[in-house]
């Protein structure tokens, strides 16, 4: 109603829209990734060090990989003061053809990976062409590139940057070199950043790299000019992954509509069987069917209602899993050996799952644990979380693979836990995820999304990890409470005994002569004699319990002693 | 070595390497966000309704209030079986001139709010159009939008989705139709979805944005046909907020090189009045005196040297912090009133900081508590989170605002926590960040990033409201543990007075006198007596603990009585 009387304050909100209208602007990619660094991983200054050396190193080890040579990695750190460092990555991998140099290192959004599906360490063409970015915005620096790609031929070095409204690289510097290695990529990078041993630093992250990845040679030297080196354990790459279809359980709609307009196939069962994995020439004539469609039918001409049937028709039909060849899992017994390198623990176990599937694409979670040892007792559990053999330092919080130990009942295991949290005691807890599309919470790859499929998965690795577990703690606890019983009788004796002494004004011998009665009643009787312990440190003091019932009524001792096994 | 000697190995390392060159692709960001979806909060269905119901209603309210209207909401969310609904979200804004509607809505990375420094809900320009993406992805069917800017003028209708691999709207259908309201836009969407009450809702959504925003009428008709219906409680529309420049303080290298490149100013000082936030003339020169740079020198030919000279010799001036007027913060009072609305508590308070600034960004915080009445007593504090008024209801984990309540001391106030975790009690915290450029750790919006200039305004907030609990708290400690501890004394006799009945083998009178001298002595002795707690549920028995040091020495007794207060 007011709108319609009031007309001049309806000319002037028409002024408005003209006016926002002028304001709409496109964003560049790298207008987008600058002011939004964090979430690539440039949100602190320790944290852009250590992104950093991972985008170059996670990319060294993909391409040495992908042309079946042994990884052997150069990392130099080099402090420049005043919060600037030089990061040099070297590998010996296949090299980089010149033309491609730029794209690769100057273009966000540009890569290999992302359009196969297949397991690989990078998939969203944004990290390395990210640390060039973020190197230029700090340190006003261009990437220093050097690439060789046979031994008789020059190396080309290119110096660059990311030109971030255009999204492309500006190339400062372009020559040919001679270079000593036979083949191989080296990438400079000076950054603002800051050094700092720990749980999340560079150190860190390259030893987790070198559990989880026993065929590669890492040598490393750090800000302090210490080199440390992570020798290969095994001269055996991981099984190398092919690249897969899309499986038809997982796909949805939208982009069934858009293969349907870009396949090369003439009719709707080669469709099926050309652009999907695991369609047979049977399976496609069952979806046909089962959708009502026609298999001879011209895929360029299928529309939303048929797109539809057909969606139906596929989940009517039975199709087997993808192939789990795409993915090449770490193993339970390298995994187990990974941790123990690691970890000084008492007890070690492992955990690879059998393949599954998220949206179409298959993964594999393995867990591993490593209890006891020299780990403190007191604290939450330590999570070393992976996704496709690369640690995952930060964003544990938000990652799928905390929330599934939180959902875990861990008190059936033999260990504390307050509600739903991370266990408390001396554990290392390892969750690895491998797929040929991992899902993380952001650009950044910490965290992984919270699919449902994939955190049931978790979670189950997790309860076949604790339930071997549970058997080697409860072994433990048995003997060690026998043990606890009889110091806490000594230490409970002294204290009762001074109370009837003080009470019943008697002298020391009776109280000796108490003191000796009381041995014997609690030391038959000492089942329910529980948890004493040194409590409330705040008054300086330690408290002792008495578990009363035990005066009231004997008879429910039979049903305590049952309980205490 | 190897590789010399190995020269076939080499050839096929050449192979490779322009082998792998041609899986080289630029991957467009529409293909980007359809694979990495759960970047926009549509992981799964449950949170993908939500998503759509917020960035719709998010950009509604942003648009009114930029427009100077009192914004009057209609959200409507149809189930339409089969796990797909209708979302249709109706605004009375401004409307959205014919031209733009389509780069709006089907175009990702366009708006009009990223370019400018302000406080807005949105920020992004990826937020609507990726709803019009997942709505075409899952349903195949294009976004209905109709807007209209002016009574005497008739509405646009559009029918249209993104292209994802252009990235531009493909448009189906676009008409001019009449339309009764005299402005504003509406949008319906078909999305795949789930519907449920509960935390993480749009019911919730809704009314957790109605106790920040109470200057907004929300009508809303859920899947089951309730209406419910969230009146504004104020006329006034928050203080309108100002555009700014970035401050110098905040300005790193790469960026300041860039915008010396593009800026109109003729020299030096004016480029730094003009681009800058805070830079006076005077500051202008004293900038420049620091760093050794002409005041008259021309912008365009900053080098790499000069720049850095600029960045220390800002360092050394002393410019005043940015303008608060870009932000609007809550209040404290409208924050407590809020709270108040929304939680059933018996103690409530709120403070709002002064503003502070992040890489060049001012942002305020504000934190409210609401502690006690039917609040459960056993579970960890509920924490409501907002940024620039708009609820956070997923990834409480990875938010910035969780870590500065976990790194609070909150027994310090009164309240149990274990170790660095989120306090146990009966108690509401509300973390709200108001900033032009809300740090997110993904592009959906759900949690704030690491940055140690917020969290650790969010820790002296939180500890200004936690020091008004603890008085509140201590109060109501004092009286309940006076009762609690007579309470216990009565307990406690019979049991000792047992175990000396049955150890001296004396009659039913003589522990009788020893219980009432018991009484005596343990009443007057009760400030050490702490703690005393049905415990080990385990074994179905309460257990009393004795401060053993009671009976060792008594000098000791005053101390602790000291602490007890």
């Amino acid at each position: 109603m007011e709108e319609q009387t009031n007309l001049s304050s309806d000319s002037q909100i028409k002024t408005i829209a003209h006016e926002l209208a002028k304001e709409q602007r496109e964003i560049s990619i790298g207008e987008f990734f600058v002011r939004n660094r964090h979430l690539l991983g440039f949100d602190n200054q320790r944290k852009a060090l250590l992104t950093t050396v991972k985008e170059a190193v996670d990319n060294s080890l993909d391409a040495c990989e992908e042309a079946g040579v042994l990884p052997e990695i150069n990392v130099e750190v080099i402090d420049m003061s005043n919060n600037r460092f030089r990061v040099i990555v070297e590998d010996n991998g296949p090299g980089i053809i010149k033309s491609q140099i730029p794209k690769i290192f100057g273009k966000l959004l540009y890569g290999s990976k992302f359009h196969k599906i297949k397991m690989t360490r990078g998939q969203q063409g944004i990290g390395i062409s990210a640390c060039v970015m973020y190197s230029h915005l700090t340190t006003g620096r261009p990437a220093k590139i050097i690439s060789k790609i046979h031994p008789q031929k020059p190396a080309n070095l290119f110096e660059l940057t990311v030109d971030t409204k255009k999204n492309s690289a500006e190339v400062m510097k372009e020559e040919e070199i001679i270079w000593e290695k036979s083949h191989g990529t080296r990438i400079e990078l000076d950054i603002e950043g800051s050094y700092q041993k720990g749980p999340q630093s560079v150190d860190q992250y390259l030893k987790q790299t070198a559990i989880t990845n026993p065929h590669v040679t890492i040598i490393y030297t750090n800000p302090k000019a210490e080199q440390i080196i992570f020798p290969r354990a095994t001269e055996q790459l991981p099984k190398k992954t092919k690249e897969i279809k899309p499986h038809p359980y997982g796909i949805e709609l939208g982009l069934l509509l858009q293969m349907a307009k870009e396949t090369k196939a003439r009719n709707m069962s080669s469709f099926l069987q050309t652009e999907f994995s695991r369609v047979s020439a049977s399976a496609a004539k069952e979806i046909c069917e089962n959708s009502g469609v026609f298999p001879n039918a011209n895929p360029h001409h299928l529309n939303r209602e048929m797109g539809e049937n057909l969606i139906n028709g596929i989940k009517k039909t039975k199709i087997i899993a993808p192939p789990s060849d795409c993915i090449a899992p770490i193993g339970e017994d390298a995994l187990e050996k990974g941790l123990k390198k690691e970890v000084l623990a008492e007890f070690y176990c492992a955990t690879t799952r059998s393949p599954s599937v998220y949206r179409g694409y298959p993964f594999i979670i393995e867990v591993a644990i490593a209890y006891g040892g020299e780990q403190t007792s007191d604290k939450q559990a330590n999570i070393l979380r992976y996704a496709n053999r690369v640690p995952l330092l930060y964003q544990q919080g938000a990652c799928a693979s905390t929330e599934s130990i939180q959902q875990t009942n861990w008190r059936n295991y033999g260990m504390s836990q307050s509600g739903e949290s991370i266990p408390i005691g001396p554990c290392t807890i390892v969750v690895h995820v491998a797929s040929v599309w991992v899902p993380f919470t952001s650009e950044s790859k910490e965290a992984i999304a919270h699919y449902p499929e994939i955190i049931k998965e978790m979670k189950l690795a997790i309860q076949e990890c604790g339930r071997k577990l549970s058997s080697y703690i409860r072994k433990k606890y048995k003997v060690g409470e026998e043990l606890k019983k009889r110091g806490h009788i000594e230490k409970f004796i002294p204290h009762i005994s001074e109370v009837i002494k003080n009470l019943l004004k008697i002298n020391d011998s009776k109280k000796e002569e108490i003191e000796k009665l009381l041995a014997v009643i609690l030391e038959n009787k000492r089942g329910v004699i529980e948890n004493i312990e040194a409590e409330n440190v705040e008054y300086d003091e330690e408290f002792a319990k008495i578990g009363r019932e035990e005066y009231e009524d004997d008879s429910k001792k039979g049903k305590d002693d049952g309980e205490d096994e």
